[in-house]
């Protein structure tokens, strides 16, 4: 049994995780209603949160503040608002958690599969997840004491598909629980700098 | 022939861009020594160098500041200096000069290939480059006005050797010419939403 940090519990996503890591001790953390209140877009909050916690061996972020509008209307404020939290938040997640985390512990961020599929509005989703997916295959070869990292890329989940199945003609949702299973795979295999892509 | 505004023209990447744009008129940008001075992490310096410049078909980038450092040594400064100049500077160029490029125009950005052959120390170049190699793929989708993105994902320059070969052990450098071929398919080409790699 691991002690597993996962950021964004309440989500939709962070549902979908949890479904993955019954066999765990899971500590909950998020924005309110967690066992532990965090803002991934402040490193201070970050580093309290793994202070707080103490031991632990692997961290599951399944959050990101992602803006949506076409690129020739998108604000530079808005591209920041994404790049801080969806991209700067999750390698802050890595970059102070390294710090705090177990020996051969795994951290495993979240993408989202609209840097292979294309649609309007979500340019900037799309290039932070991009981004992040690069991040977790090029710092594995350097990350110490045995720790890993991956990200998990999934299309919509089933439950989201009243929220977002207008803006995704075309995409086929999934379960959460077979998100869940990419979480699980990632925390609990020895795989390494992957990117889990969970579509159909 | 085409208007070409190519930004960082007197470095040794800008150099090499220059020789796949004989055939053009090319104004050369950059923070000295050029035509016309621009600083891509400003918004202002870029609608600036757009207004002034007027008519224009093609904006050839070769310049992105990236900092170097082991991911468990780099900063949040080191990383938001690299976001800000490398990604969200190149964001800005496409994202200001579509207002003001011609029809049919096209926008050439650099990354290179550290994101796909990954060494120490260049991770915040890895994520970067990852990050504006996604952005083009899916914003080509909808540019207006004929409008085309591209980028140039080069290995090390013959040029460069002697900067960066300590670093890049196994790396086969390419001549600047060569490299200069592929910023001319950009541009004269009509290929669009393509990371063109350079690589040996």
């Amino acid at each position: 049994m691991k002690t597993v940090i996962l950021i964004g519990a309440n989500g939709k996503m962070g549902q979908a995780a949890l479904t993955g890591l019954s066999k765990h001790k899971v500590i909950t953390a998020g924005r309110s209603g967690c066992d532990y209140t965090v803002d991934i877009t402040s490193v201070e909050s970050l580093r309290n949160l793994f202070k707080e916690v103490g031991h632990f061996d692997a961290v599951v972020n399944t959050v990101g503040v992602c803006e949506y509008a076409s690129f020739t209307e998108m604000t530079e404020k808005q591209w920041m608002t994404t790049i801080l939290s969806k991209m700067m938040g999750q390698i802050n997640i890595v970059r102070i958690g390294q710090e705090y985390i177990a020996d051969n512990g795994s951290f495993t961020l979240i993408t989202g599969i609209l840097n292979i599929k294309p649609i309007p509005f979500a340019i900037a989703d799309a290039t932070t997840s991009g981004a992040i997916d690069t991040f977790v295959q090029c710092v594995a070869h350097e990350m110490p004491r045995g720790i890993r990292v991956n990200s998990i890329n999934p299309t919509v989940l089933e439950e989201a598909w009243d929220v977002y199945g207008e803006m995704m003609p075309g995409f086929q949702p999934v379960p959460g629980s077979l998100v869940g299973k990419a979480f699980e795979r990632s925390v609990d295999g020895f795989i390494n700098g992957q990117v889990l892509y969970v579509d159909a």
